[in-house]
């Protein structure tokens, strides 16, 4: 019997994550500070996870094999520097701990591409040096120090790197959703010049990615992403086009932000070829999806 | 005015610490989970830091400029390993918070040479890379990175690094008084051939040391240390010299432990150079007090 508790479990990553963890068999338990309408197969439990006493009593109760821990603070454009992320790092190694006690056997847990030194090559779990350059990061290479240390000879530990990401429910002001609802209002996406690399990948791959990692007996980190370098110009004339409004992208209108790297991409083989997983999703077919549910989301606001 | 928050205040570095923070005109607030005898110019707060809302409910009471964090759990044989290792990283990352929280300027809390990779040469803070190998270490070092990035623009942090300390308190299973109890009672002292070769330092000095660099503004990671390397041989012929027993100090009457580090010395030109502070004590000065101390101790015991 394979039991998960999956942390942030209505956010981002973690909604996209129960489909997934229903397909491979696991009974799921899955944790939200706030309540939720009930779904088939998953029994919610409404925890907020930084109140003292939550974690001990949410372990006992539930006796996970299995931790999926996806929650964090992500308001964008705070969460690179804020004192949330203390409380997070100490929210995360109680949940470790109380889920060795409660005799866990499987851990996975969502790191980050800030975690590495940018040096231009892609990132490898094996040789990129860990630097990070902000609180965020900093926060989550600690937390995994810690959790990789305490899981020897206790329980089975991986730590999923994420890069960038995008698809429903992301927030608003990020840069996916920002082009495609200003196209949708029919107003200028007014964009940096976009030479920037990144490696993109829609949630929903990026939430499966980390299911198949939780499902393997893979330890240590591994990079959860596409593998599939792109730049932000191509990612928003991308937008455009499937919208039928490459007018509307406006390149260059902003300034590119100071400190912006130019290239900061992945090296999947660890999860292509080790966990055995690879995206379902092009990117052109994630956009499109993404883009679809914008559209269904503004219409229903009317 | 400088306030200073001692946590740890009456255990082993700690109670050293409280003499030279007067001595340097600090208001001193003392830490302890335990009821203390007062004591002129300290003021004792009891409180159990790994309690819910110990934290925040002191630094509201106290509102300390300074922190000099040296609790932390080290039961002998147990802390390399222990889980309560982790209850310390999220007492210690809530404890800068809350300091921080509270308009506190500087910080410094104690590190270990356990976080360094044991590579033979004197550790040295700029060069040496951080790869603990034990829970222990890699709590610190964790608490480390997060306390140094979290400082940044909020207030002055420095991590002071201590190797091999001895002197009064402490635990008497380990090498420095285990040597001394076993000739105070006549019997032999059985001890590994002691080729290791260790940095030595009085805890009364440690102690100093963290107070000196509390008191500078050097930031970043300083070795707390003698700088005068010395084979456990050396140390333990030492005790039996001073106490005219030489006889009864057995070298090579138990094996070394396995994975014990052929040598863990300090770089502490950090420390003498930038935070222009050097031990009082020679390691000979130092046993004769600590000899001393024990005989009295055994003595008031009978």
């Amino acid at each position: 019997m394979k039991r998960v508790l999956v942390t942030g479990a209505s956010g981002f990553v973690g909604r996209q994550a129960l489909s997934p963890l229903a397909e491979r068999g696991f009974e799921i338990h899955a944790v939200s500070s706030q309540p939720r309408t009930p779904m088939p197969g998953v029994t919610w439990h409404q925890c907020d996870l930084l109140a003292a006493d939550g974690i001990p009593e949410l372990m006992q109760r539930v006796s996970p094999t299995h931790l999926l821990h996806l929650a964090w603070f992500a308001s964008p454009g705070q969460f690179w520097t804020s004192t949330e992320n203390l409380r997070w790092v100490r929210a995360s190694v109680e949940l470790v701990s109380e889920f060795a006690a409660a005799g866990g056997q499987r851990v996975v847990a969502a790191g980050t591409c800030a975690e590495y030194e940018v040096t231009g090559d892609d990132c490898d779990e094996r040789v990129t040096p860990l630097r990070p350059a902000t609180l965020y990061g900093t926060c989550k290479h600690a937390l995994h120090l810690v959790l990789e240390k305490f899981a020897e000879g206790r329980f089975s530990a991986a730590w999923g790197r994420v890069f960038h990401l995008y698809g429903p429910h992301e927030y608003p002001e990020r840069l996916v959703p920002s082009v495609i609802c200003s196209v949708l209002n029919g107003e200028p996406a007014l964009c940096t010049p976009g030479t920037q690399v990144r490696d993109f990948l829609h949630v929903a791959d990026v939430a499966a990615g980390f299911v198949a990692l939780l499902d393997s007996s893979i330890t240590g980190s591994v990079n959860i992403a596409s593998g599939a370098p792109v730049s932000i110009a191509n990612v928003v004339q991308s937008i455009g086009r499937h919208m039928g409004a490459e007018s509307l992208i406006h390149l260059g209108a902003r300034a590119l932000p100071t400190h912006e790297q130019p290239r900061l991409t992945a090296n999947v083989s660890r999860l292509r070829d080790e966990v055995g997983w690879a995206p379902a999703m092009t990117l052109d077919a994630g956009l499109l999806h993404t883009i679809d549910w914008w559209r269904s989301t503004s219409r229903s606001r009317r």
